[in-house]
This record gives structure tokens, sequence and C-alpha cells, in this order.
């Protein structure tokens, strides 16, 4: 079975996004063995370039760890390039056929990853060229992944 | 005190979809008199190109009661266009400096909105070139324009 490891920095705070979460990871249990992995988020007081890149290195190493030499890694990145659900279902698709049984999606923290993780990544996503919550991008990537395999699938998508 | 309404077809189904509504709303009341509108879905068992435009056209119809003379209608719309937060924003900012008090975001139904509804847009907005369910789109519309007041008011967005 395929396996998917979703790479955060941060937890969910609020009910409703875990609820919103949970209900995803259940609706996906038929296509993929999902996973969710937090990392702590990096703190400072005192923020400036130098501070920044020190915070997204931290961060980054320790979600590289976590990432696999054999999975396909996809970044949620705002300059990323931007797909239509179709698009990103063929995605997933075509790597599957290329012989990638996991895949990784990395949802950065609060300044954005690291520049070696940026280049570690196979695909680089845009979701919105608009700001959301790294919350809510959690929420959205699980429910397009699961729209994924329903396209793949050939499955009518219920809501 | 700026006026917003969100014109939906169909109801939110789950709780904590309602819970998120009710978060940003909570949060937009420091800005604005919110009102959701929820109107009730055509169905048919049939589809063809002449029942959908039946549908939109009824729906179209009941939707453009609700929307006053003088309001600002943005249509989300899959072909709209797309534009960050800080456009957005700006977006919002410069219709109330043109004289606009009242604001309505129309979300459609399954088959999308009819052509008379789609002509009284003053702006169609594209949040993603991806597919969301309608459900998923008015927390984010919701989720944007409480964005949109923090950017326009100079306030620190916390998460």
């Amino acid at each position: 079975m395929i396996k998917i490891k979703i790479l955060c920095i941060g937890n969910l705070k609020e009910n409703y996004l875990l609820a919103m979460q949970n209900e995803y990871l259940k609706r996906l249990t038929n296509y993929a063995k999902v996973e969710i992995k937090e990392e702590k988020e990096e703190k400072s007081n005192d923020v400036n370039d130098t501070i920044i890149t020190q915070i997204l290195n931290k961060e980054g190493e320790r979600l590289l760890k976590k990432i696999d030499d054999n999975d396909y890694v996809i970044l949620l990145d705002l300059h990323g390039k931007e797909m239509d659900s179709i698009k990103f279902a063929n995605l997933i698709d075509k790597s599957m056929t290329n012989g990638y049984s996991s895949f990784c999606f990395v949802i950065g923290g609060s300044y954005g990853v690291s520049e070696d993780l940026r280049k570690r990544a196979n695909t680089k996503l845009c979701l919105s060229p608009m700001t959301f919550t790294h919350q809510f991008t959690r929420i959205i990537i699980l429910e397009q992944i699961y729209r994924a395999f329903k396209i793949n699938n050939n499955e009518v998508y219920h809501k």
C-alpha cells in the first residue's frame, strides 16, 4: 500500500481542525497508509535574517531526518507551481508508475523552509497565491490527496 | 460598519465546518457585520446541459434577489482572477474608498452560477486552480476576509 507522510512544523491547536484532519485520515485509509509527523516550531523573540536562517536550518535538519531516500517529496510552497486537482492527481499517479511508493508532503513553519529542504523537494506545490494558515494548509492538502485518489480510481467524489 | 453577506448554495453539513465558520464569524465581529445566507440547492436526477442551465437559472434568480443594488459583488469562480492576500485586502480597501459599504460574496452550487449572476459580479475571484468543496470554499473566504481586515488595519495576524 502507498505510504504518505505529512511532515509539519507545529501542531493543530483547534478541535475543529483536529476533527477535520481525522475525517480525511479516516477516508484515506482506503487508499494509503497516511502518517502525520509534527515537528516542534523553533522560536525566537528576536527576529532578523540571520536568526530566521538559523531557525529554518534547525527545523530543516529535523524535517530532513524524517524523509527517506526513496520518498517522493512534495513541498508546499507559496513560490511553487500551481496545478489543478486533475494535474495533481496525475502527478501522484505518474510518480507511482515511475516506482515511487512513498510520498512525503512538507509544510514549513512561519518562515518557510531551509534551502536544503527546498533542494530535496521533487516538486514544489503552491495551493494558492493567497496565504493560508499552516494549519489550514494541512487540511487542504489532505483533502486534495483524498481527491487525487478518488480521481485516479475513477470514483465519484461526494462533496 | 461594513456589511458583508456570504451567499451560498447549500448548507454546512459537518460540525467541524460549522465550528470553523463560527470561529471566523466571531473574529470578524470586530470589523464588519457578517451574515451567511444559504440558499437551497436545486436537484435533479437527470443531468444534461439544458437541465443544468435550468438549475443555474433557478438558483441564480434566488441568489440575485438577495443582492442589493449597492453591494460590491465578489463571485468565487474557478475561472476568475487569482490574487494574493495583499491584493485581495487592497481590493476591499479600494472598494471602501470608492464608497462601497456592503460586500456580497457568492459561492455557487455544484454546477457553478448563472450567466446573469456572473454579469452582476463586480469581481470574479479564483482562490486556487485546485477544486475545493463548496463548504471548504466558504471557510477559506471567511478566513481571507478576516486576514484582509487585519492587513488593512495594520494588525498582526496570529496564526
